[in-house]
C-alpha cells in the first residue's frame, strides 16, 4: 500500500497533536488524530489525560458529520470499553470511510482488534504510516505494555574528567542553569523520578518539576508532578528532607522493616515500599522497575550519583543515558561517573553516543547502552 | 585604510599558500605571498623550509618583471640578512609599488624594520589585512619569539567516564583508527612530542609521524619527524624501547647524573638532557619548555597519561587540549584523566570547550585552559 502525500501530511499533523500530550497522558499513550473530508482537514484531536476523551473522540466532537471522512490516528483505535467507550465503535457509528493508523496498539486488550472491528464494518484501514515516529513518541508505553518494564532514562552531571561529586560529597552545582532546565523537561516527561538516599542526605534534593523554568504555558494547563522514589535500604531518609514539603508523592523503597521509621516517615507523607533485596542488602532494582511498570509508569528517570548510576547500568535496566558534561575539571580525588570497577580493556563497556550538543555552557551527551559486557 | 575586495581575495590566497608549509617550515613561520599587476594574479610563493627561499623570493622568482606590482604577504618581509638576503631589499630592487602585510614580524631583528625600510624606499605599505588568521597560523612561532615558550598542545585519550588507562596500566586502544589518524596530523604539525617514561614502559610507544596514514602526498615531499622528548627523571627508559629504532631524534630529559645509563642510552642514539628538578625529584616542565623554545620548537605536543597531563596542566603550560573521548566506560578503578586532586567545588578548574566533533567512532573535545584556579 502506497500512502499519498496528503496521507503523510495529515499523519505528520496527527503526530504533532499527539506531542501535546507529552507531559500529561501517562499511564496512557500519547495519541493524535486528524480528520479529513475530500482531502481537506476538518478536525483535530489529541488525548490529554487518562479519564478524558481519546484523540479520535476529541476530533469527532469538532464536526457534525463525519460521513465518508478519512481519519488519521497515531495509534490503533481502541476496541475495549475502558473509562470511555471504544473508539472503533464511535468511528463505525460516524460512518467514516477510511482509517489510517500509524501503529497497532500493543495492549493485549486491543492488539489488532480495533482494526479488525473497523474492517468488519467495511471501513478501509491502512496501517504503518510513520510507524517509527509514532512508536518513538510512546517508547515508555510500548515497553511497559509489551515488556512489563518502564523505559528507563538515566541522567548524570559530570565534569570533563568524569567526576560527579567531590570526595566530600559536595556536588552543587556541576552544570549551569540551561542544563538544569533541560533536566526539568526530562522530569516532566517522566512518570517517576528515582534517586538514592545519599542524594537526599548530601544535596537535600527536591526532584520536582517547575514548569515556569522550561514551559511557562504549562502552568495554566493540566500537568502532574512525577512520583518520586528514593532507594533507601535502611530507611536513613530524614523526616525533614525537603522533598516531603513540596511536589508529588514520595515512595521510600526499602528492604527493612522498622516500625518506628515507618511511622515517622509515613507521618510526613512518605509511602513505604518494601521490596526484595538485591543480594547485597540493597533494594532490588529489577523489582522496583517492575513495581513501577505495574503502577502504570511508562517513563522513569533515574537521577543519581555514582553508586546508583552504577547499579542501574550494571543491572541492564537503562535504555538511554544523558550525561550533562560541564567544561571543568573536578579532579582525580572526586567521585567517579559510575561505580563500576573493571580491570581489562577487553572488559570495557561500549556505549552508543547518539548525539552531543551544547546546552548553555555545558554539553549534553546522549547515549544508548548496547548489550552489557559485564565489566570483566 | 579600507582594503578592497581584491586585496582580501589575494591575502586569502596568500594564507592558503602559507598553509602548505604547515608541516615543514619550523623553526621558521609559515608564510605565503601573492603578487598582482593591475589587479591580476601574476605570481605565488610560499616558504617551504628553513634555509630555502622565503615566500616573497619564491613568488618574485616566478616573474621577469615586478614593476608597479602589488605584493601580498602574510608576514612582514624580513629586513635582516639571515640564511638568505633580506626580502625587503629584494622587493625594493624589484620596483614594486605596494606591499600589503597581514602581521608585523614579532622577531626583534625585524619587528617593523622591514616595513620601515619599504616605506623609506617610497613603497606604499598597508598592514593588518586578515591579521587574525595570519597570527593563528603561526601561534607557535609568535609565542616562541615573543614569550620564549612554545605553543603547547596536550592530547589525551579517554573513555566517557574520564579514564586514560586501566589500573594495571593497560590502555591500548581506547580510541579508534580515525582518532589516531587525527593525532598523526597534530604530531606532524609539531616540532616536538613530549611524553613520560611510563608511556614507554607500558605502551612501548613510538610517537612517529606516518604520513601515509593521513597525507599520502606528503611522502613524496620534504617533511620531518618531530623531535621526541621523554621525561625520565631517573633514566628508567629501556635501551630496547621501540622509539630508538625509528623516527627522529630522541631526547631523554632527566634530573640525575648516572654515567652508566648515560652511556647505555647514548649508545642507542638518545640525547641525554639534564634539566632542573621541579622540587619533587622530577624534571622541571617550565625548564623543558624553555629549552625546547630555545632549540627553535614553535609547537609542542604533549602526549601522556594522567601523571604528566596533570603536571603540565598544573604548571599552566598548556595552551590547547585535545581530549579524544571514546564511547565507552573503562570503569571506576581506571586511571583518571589527569592526576590533580581537588577537594572543593569552588576549587574546580574551569575549561573553555571550543568545539566537540565526531572523529570516526570517537569524539574530539577541543579545549582552551583559562587562568588556573589552583585546585584548592
Ligand atoms: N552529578 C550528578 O549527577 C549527581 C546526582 C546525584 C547525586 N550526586 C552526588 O552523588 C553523591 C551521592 O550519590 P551516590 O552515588 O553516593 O548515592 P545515590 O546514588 O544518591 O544513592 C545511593 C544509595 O542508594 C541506596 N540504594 C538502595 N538500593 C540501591 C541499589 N540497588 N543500588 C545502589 N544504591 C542503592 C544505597 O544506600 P543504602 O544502602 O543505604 O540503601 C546507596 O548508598 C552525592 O555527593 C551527591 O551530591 C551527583
Ligand atoms: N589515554 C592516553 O591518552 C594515554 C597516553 C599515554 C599514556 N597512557 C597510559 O597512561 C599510563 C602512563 O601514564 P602516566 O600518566 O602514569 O605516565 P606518563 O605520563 O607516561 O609519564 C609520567 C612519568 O613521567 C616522569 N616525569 C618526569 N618529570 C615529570 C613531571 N614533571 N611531571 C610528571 N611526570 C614526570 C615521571 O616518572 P619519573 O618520576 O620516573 O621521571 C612520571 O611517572 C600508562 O598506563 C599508559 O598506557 C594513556
Ligand atoms: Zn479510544
Ligand atoms: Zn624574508
Amino acid at each position: 500500500m502506497i500512502f499519498s502525500d496528503t496521507d503523510r501530511e495529515m499523519m505528520a499533523l496527527a503526530l504533532q497533536l499527539a506531542e501535546r500530550g507529552r507531559y500529561t497522558t501517562s499511564p496512557n499513550p500519547r495519541v493524535g488524530c486528524v480528520i479529513t473530508q475530500n482531502d481537506k482537514l476538518v478536525a483535530e484531536g489529541w488525548h490529554v489525560r487518562a479519564g478524558s476523551g481519546h484523540a479520535e473522540v476529541n476530533a469527532l466532537a469538532q464536526i457534525d458529520n463525519a460521513t465518508d471522512a478519512t481519519v488519521y490516528v497515531t495509534l490503533e483505535p481502541c476496541s475495549h470499553s475502558g473509562r470511555t467507550p471504544p473508539c472503533a465503535d464511535k468511528l463505525i457509528d460516524a460512518n467514516v470511510a477510511r482509517v489510517v493508523v500509524a501503529i497497532v496498539d500493543p495492549n493485549p486488550v486491543v492488539a489488532g482488534q480495533g482494526i479488525a472491528r473497523l474492517r468488519d464494518a467495511g471501513i478501509q484501514v491502512d496501517v504503518g504510516l510513520m510507524a517509527e515516529q509514532a512508536a518513538d513518541l510512546n517508547k515508555g508505553f510500548m515497553r511497559r505494555i509489551s515488556g512489563g518494564l518502564p523505559w528507563v532514562r538515566l541522567k548524570s552531571a559530570s565534569s570533563l574528567d568524569g567526576r560527579t561529586a567531590m570526595a566530600s560529597g559536595e556536588s552543587q552545582w556541576i552544570t549551569g542553569p540551561a542544563a538544569r532546565q533541560d533536566v526539568q523537561r526530562l522530569r516532566a516527561e517522566s512518570c517517576a523520578i528515582v534517586s538514592g538516599v545519599d542524594t537526599i542526605l548530601y544535596d537535600n534534593a527536591l526532584f520536582t518539576v517547575r514548569p515556569e523554568a522550561f514551559a511557562p504555558e504549562l502552568k495554566d494547563q493540566y500537568w502532574r508532578q512525577p512520583l518520586r522514589v528514593i532507594l533507601d535500604s535502611n530507611l536513613r531518609t530524614p523526616v525533614d528532607a525537603k522533598l516531603f514539603s513540596e511536589g508529588g508523592e514520595v515512595i521510600i523503597a526499602t528492604v527493612v522493616s522498622d516500625p518506628e521509621r515507618y511511622v515517622a516517615l509515613t507521618a510526613v507523607g512518605a509511602i513505604i515500599l518494601c521490596l526484595a533485596d538485591d543480594g547485597n542488602g540493597r533494594v532490588s532494582l529489577p523489582a522496583l522497575m517492575r513495581y513501577l511498570a505495574d503502577r502504570g509508569c511508562n517513563d522513569v528517570l533515574v537521577e543519581a550519583g555514582a553508586t546508583l548510576a552504577g547499579s542501574v547500568l550494571r543491572a541492564d535496566l537503562v535504555d538511554e543515558w544523558f550525561v550533562y558534561m560541564a567544561p571543568s575539571l573536578m579532579g582525580s580525588a572526586g567521585r567517579p561517573l559510575v561505580e563500576w570497577p573493571m580491570s581489562k580493556m577487553a572488559g570495557q563497556q561500549s556505549l552508543e553516543i547518539i548525539d552531543i550538543r551544547a546546552v548553555g555552557k555545558d554539553w549534553r551527551i546522549h547515549c544508548r547502552i548496547p548489550a552489557l559486557i559485564g565489566g570483566a
